[in-house]
């Protein structure tokens, strides 16, 4: 009896769940491999940063969907390197061989670009990063309404975006939402004209991937909401305290969002390997990188065009490759000939926040409560697991109609210890008065 | 203008949380102090221990409760002294005068008593404590699907429980639940028989507070359940890979649960001050202190008779209490007579897993799956929170419907760091066979 053949996937996101998913009952052993033992739902991560969502509640466990099928196997650990002429994965784990291999590693925040970003700037892009803004926005309030200096004050309830992409725009709405709603309630002590939201985004028009009028009222809707943007500006620098602009102003701020560039997963390396400008992986319209059939690059990590440009980052794309790669290694397996990938654009969405979004659904763009709501529903129709989509559900519900953020507890990231209670420990004592 | 009195509470457990919100409206400012910004709802911290609830649920954020009445302010401090000639409180944010003070501090797990309980025991006392031993549980899985060893296996898969109350009754039910359901559907490779759990109890019955042949009963069930009782047995130390029993014998285990034994938390010292034989602070019928009429203790801190006897450190009789000391401040402030505290008892419960409890109301005793219900029933009532309520609701039927426990994201407590996923790096691969 032949031995059957090995296929093993790295990444649990979009792309490589989507693959190991559509490989079930295929002739071969599938291995999922993830640093996390959970998809994360990328999507609504915002809403865990701004105290909407438990964190769980976005995290499926990956075993709760690979055990229904006995071919698929989930592997928690960490890939440490790829050796493309023996076959074989480095984790820290051990060693795997593989016959195939999916590559659907995703991207990175690229924080090193800009001087004091890898130290002072909060990354939106793990749940562990969610989890961590979280409690930093929510020690912040705490911090201030300990606080007796003003101008000190002021630092802690400015918070500052740096991107005007989806997740800069979903997340200025999100934390003017927060801070107007529940912590205002939370501390009727603050004087709520301290609280400052700002958005920074180097280019003249937000969510630069919409038609330009889209962007506009997105630009509209947020300043109505009490964000200030900034357009056309350029970060120079991060410190603790402030944010340094190229024109020579800055923002005195002790929260800096990044959503801000992203840059791929590259675990791989070999002489042969072709990259795009972007630092993504060349591939075959098969999904094959280039020289090397045995090996599929999908998602983030991969440059891949669609109508004579590189698709988006987006977790559409994403899945619709991880089905065609699982339908290509079915054919490879069979030794049948393979299938050039084409994206289907089902259209986009973007939510602002206050019944408020964006879309453009083929050639029709929609403003107001009607993508709002459309992208509450869709990302609820693909969030997986039905006892988080119906809790997700009720806290929707309660979020919307009550305006509460009920996630308030300061529980903590894997690694992230609480904000430092003590730090203020001799700041006077405004509450004694 | 007279200023209106300050009245402290220390501790947001079921008794301070009470208190304050009784005397919502009270002509005094209320300052509600504790170290953490959530209420925990401690009778269902196991369950978040045995991965069925997420830790949020159970965990209220004060300030949703005290924002309802303006004369209550939540204080987000650690008590380090209290000063009672002063009428002063000192916490780590700075110190606080009080007219009277309630103290409700309840009480932590004695571990210190034991060689090895303190550096080995994992203790279940909070909701960091809950955390940290749920990911324990779930690294131990982890770890025994790479281990190739099997008598490490064995000890990685052995759960050790001491304490036949109802904390380590109710855990060794949900463990075995845990485990025989979604854990084996997680790590389909493990071989089954290798799971143990243990329940280490000092007394000739369990769950001694009821009636002897409901102790037996429960016995019974856990042994039906697959758990190994150990009863009158007593435990000598505790070790990182076992537990020494004082008959010589010790049982081989990665995990020993700390169930038994708690002693009261106070932070009051003055030299007229009087304690139980159990440490609990000397109370007059009134709740106040014996020579402080400013001061009441109320909750596991303080040592209340009830037709002859201690009253028992349960949520009920704090609530009682919480109710009668704002009735008792109101009544002093006004000058007019206190009232004798008088608890009712409205019955036990107790709940052991497996659609099984035990229950005593009134003079009629209750097993099998009438108490189950009626346990669920009832703090599912007194849980607070609309919002929590119905997730739990949910939670609970896809539970006990499927079996499947579905918080397995190994997130963190807020000081907790993650396993160690490379301590079994240099391990064999089982998984390469």
């Amino acid at each position: 009896m032949s031995k059957r053949p090995k296929i093993i996937v790295i990444g649990a996101g979009f792309g490589g769940l989507q693959t190991a998913l559509s490989l079930g009952g295929a002739p071969a052993e599938v291995w999922l491999v993830d640093r996390h033992a959970y998809h994360t739902f990328v999507p609504l991560l915002y809403q865990v940063a701004t105290a909407t969502l438990v964190p769980e509640l976005i995290a499926l466990p990956v075993q709760t969907l690979t055990r229904r099928h006995p071919n698929l196997r989930f592997v928690h650990a960490e890939v440490q390197a790829i050796d493309p002429r023996h076959q074989r994965v480095e984790t820290n784990r051990g060693s795997l061989d593989y016959d195939y291999l999916v590559l659907a590693t995703g991207s990175q925040l690229r924080l090193h670009t800009l001087p004091g970003a890898e130290d002072y700037a909060l990354p939106l892009g793990t749940l562990d990063d969610a989890i961590q803004l979280r409690n930093h926005i929510l020690g912040c309030f705490e911090q201030a309404a300990w606080e007796s200096n003003p101008h000190k004050q002021q630092e802690l309830l400015s918070f500052t975006i740096v991107g005007g992409g989806t997740t800069g725009v979903e997340m200025a709405g999100a934390l003017v939402e927060l801070m107007q709603g529940t912590l205002r309630r939370d501390y009727p002590h603050l004087d709520p004209r301290l609280i400052r939201v700002t958005l920074l985004h180097t280019g003249l028009t937000l969510l630069a991937e919409f038609p330009r009028h889209l962007g506009q009222y997105t630009l509209k809707r947020l300043r109505k909401m009490g964000v200030t943007v900034h357009l056309g500006t350029r970060v120079e620098a991060i410190t603790a305290t402030a944010v340094h602009l190229q024109e020579g102003t800055q923002i005195h701020t002790a929260t800096v969002i990044w959503a801000a560039g992203v840059t791929p997963v590259v675990p791989i390396s070999a002489p042969t390997l072709q990259r795009s400008p972007s630092q993504r992986l060349q591939v075959r319209p098969t999904l094959q990188l280039i020289d090397h059939p045995e090996i599929y690059a999908i998602g983030d990590v991969a440059e891949v065009q669609g109508r004579g440009q590189p698709l988006a980052g987006v977790a559409p794309v994403a899945l619709q490759q991880g089905v065609a790669t699982a339908c290509n290694l079915r054919r490879q397996m069979a030794q049948r000939p393979l299938r050039r990938f084409r994206y289907l654009n089902k259209g986009r969405l973007a939510i602002i926040g206050g019944y408020a979004g964006i879309g453009q659904i083929g050639p029709i763009p929609l403003v107001g409560v009607i993508p709002w709501l459309m992208w509450l529903m869709v990302h609820w129709v693909y969030l997986p697991g039905y006892l988080s989509r119906l809790q997700v559900l009720l806290t929707w519900i309660n979020a919307y109609l009550w305006g509460d953020r009920t996630v308030r507890q300061h529980l903590g990231a894997s690694t992230s210890p609480q904000p430092d209670s003590t730090a203020v420990a001799d700041a006077s004592l405004p509450l004694l008065d």
